[in-house]
């Protein structure tokens, strides 16, 4: 199975993934500040696979403090501050660094070696957690693929994109587990190619069928009947079952539902904002002309071109079939996230 | 204004549309046969400049020829089917060579060089009709646009994939006329990146606003409400409307359909193929897996990796608001297009 961070405890390795396919090579982080602009610069990626890395990050920012106390001086705070606004549209990433921080808050009168070690702990407990959620997704979104499934994805919500299996490719995991037959087409997902980088890669290491096609192409298979059914991730969905995820992401939904494809978005409840009321609260990320205009070495566009470049957008719930949680499959509406709600604020995963 | 094309009487000369924007060059083609290579390499692209081309490429087959005679021989008609087979999805490349062929057919008993005079007098006026053409699709289709018109077009249907002046440009440059004020969002138009070389280029050499978006943001843009309306051209309609275009255009038209933008489609009467019922009897042209897995210089993908390049779609005629002709906006179905075909026998432009 691909590695995609290495927690040696006193540094976090990270896969490069802006290297993938070609070079396989880990960024050494030391500090909290470099676990941060890992994240900005897109060495990690993927928002449960950014929650682990921050929750090191975390690690860093406390070992790096004097004493205790400096815990609460303001360079302390700066560095998560500066892990918060890594990413901005991912949850999960507020989720993990808000989740230490309660850890912290709840030690009294230690010394720092002693919250570092509990700290230490959180952080492998959030990764462990993470790749458990995976399989139980992966279990339950199998259970709606049969044999043969053609799945189609979207960008890479796979093992790169977490602590580990997938959760989009945990579902694709486990149905192929399941049945033998099963086969992917991956879109490129441009400007940043994650589908054609990082999907293809992670499904070839498993010698799993994968088709590869541009973004544009995605009618052409429905209308050919290529597809059977839709699973991507998610940054972030709301409390009315609204679905952030990688630009692009939205008109696949459209797509699959005048072909009447199932659209199933896998995503552990961790990247549940069920503070966020609806989708169009989300903040969308904008990133820089030049992943448009150009890819590495290459430049397309002509010099001076306007661009437009939104990271992610929004997939409104109603074109959502089911949400796969570890928890099963929820309807993408209030009440069925009020209900899940409920469930995780009285079990433990 | 951009020159595609320039016929030199003995050569015609192809500006290298796969350099475009960073290098300005001509390929120069003496024979039938390099006419038909330069299509096919794609030197030349665009339903309309290929027909043009073909043309040219059928008095160069004519020059070829010892005497009239040889017009029966095999070899004149191996030239005359390897121009016809340089694209399958373009109709305006049969349309262009049926037209060359019947002039010749209608000749009898003249000596080679005026056959080739009459040849050549065809194909200029090919080439100047052309340019008429889009001049008027450019009017009928200024007319659907009022002030601050943001037009949202697909791959290249500018002066660089016509004789010049454009079909879908044709209306960005008549609104653009009559506006002061209009603009454009480009979609890149993976794989060959048209929208991203040609499109943004020739806009911008005419000063006319363009902002460069890769094709999975449509959804977001006009999910934003940031477009009034999809331009864009074709390679061949179908007797019942349907309109087969650049990969991806199919979901452009499904999602403008979504947000209630209007889809229109610019095309020159020469494009309908009257002779087809539908756009499920159009071939689609597949294309090498190289233009999918990298792009010049880059490689994105892992080696080995399985790909679909279809080059074309085919977007039903419901999803088409209507069809801008060079005889006025037609509804896309098949009694406005009967009687197009009437109105198209009684006249001549």
């Amino acid at each position: 199975m691909i590695e995609t961070m290495r927690w040696e405890g006193d540094r976090l390795l990270l896969l490069d993934q802006r290297l993938l396919p070609k070079t396989i090579e880990f960024v050494e982080c030391l500090t909290a500040e470099a676990v941060s602009e890992a994240i900005t610069a897109m060495v990690v990626r993927g928002a449960p696979a950014i929650g682990v890395a921050a929750a090191y990050g975390v690690v860093l920012a406390v070992k790096a403090c004097q004493n205790v106390g400096a815990i609460q001086d303001n360079e302390f705070q700066d560095r998560i501050t500066r892990l918060r606004n890594s990413r901005p549209t991912a949850v999960n990433l507020m989720w993990a660094v808000d989740r230490m921080i309660a850890v912290i808050g709840r030690t009294q009168k230690i010394q720092l070696e002693d919250l570092v070690e509990i700290c230490d702990a959180e952080a492998r407990l959030i990764e462990q957690e993470d790749v458990n959620v995976n399989r139980a997704i992966g279990g339950f979104g199998a259970s709606v693929c049969t044999h043969h499934q053609r799945i189609l994805t979207y960008c890479n919500a796979g093992a790169l994109a977490t602590a580990g299996y997938g959760t989009a490719l945990g579902v694709v995991r486990s149905a192929s587990e399941r049945y033998d037959d099963v086969s992917v087409f991956a879109c490129e997902t441009r400007p940043y190619l994650q589908g054609s980088r990082l999907t293809s890669w992670e499904l070839m290491q498993d010698s799993i069928p994968v088709t590869l096609i541009a973004d544009n192409m995605v009618g052409y298979a429905m209308s050919k009947s290529l597809i059977d059914i839709v699973v991507v991730g998610t940054d972030r969905v709301t409390s009315n079952g609204d679905v952030a995820n990688k630009i692009g992401t939205y008109q696949v939904a459209i797509i699959a539902k005048r072909h009447g494809v199932p659209f199933y978005v896998a995503t552990p409840t961790s990247t549940i904002d069920f503070n966020l009321s609806s989708g169009t609260d989300i903040p969308i990320e904008q990133r820089p002309s030049h992943e448009v205009t150009g890819y590495g070495s290459e430049q397309f566009a002509p010099n001076g071109i306007n661009v437009l470049n939104p990271a992610f957008d929004v997939t409104p719930a109603e074109l959502v079939t089911g949400l796969i949680t570890e928890y099963g499959i929820v309807n993408p509406c209030s009440e069925a996230l009020q209900e899940l709600k409920r469930k995780i604020s009285r079990q433990v995963m």
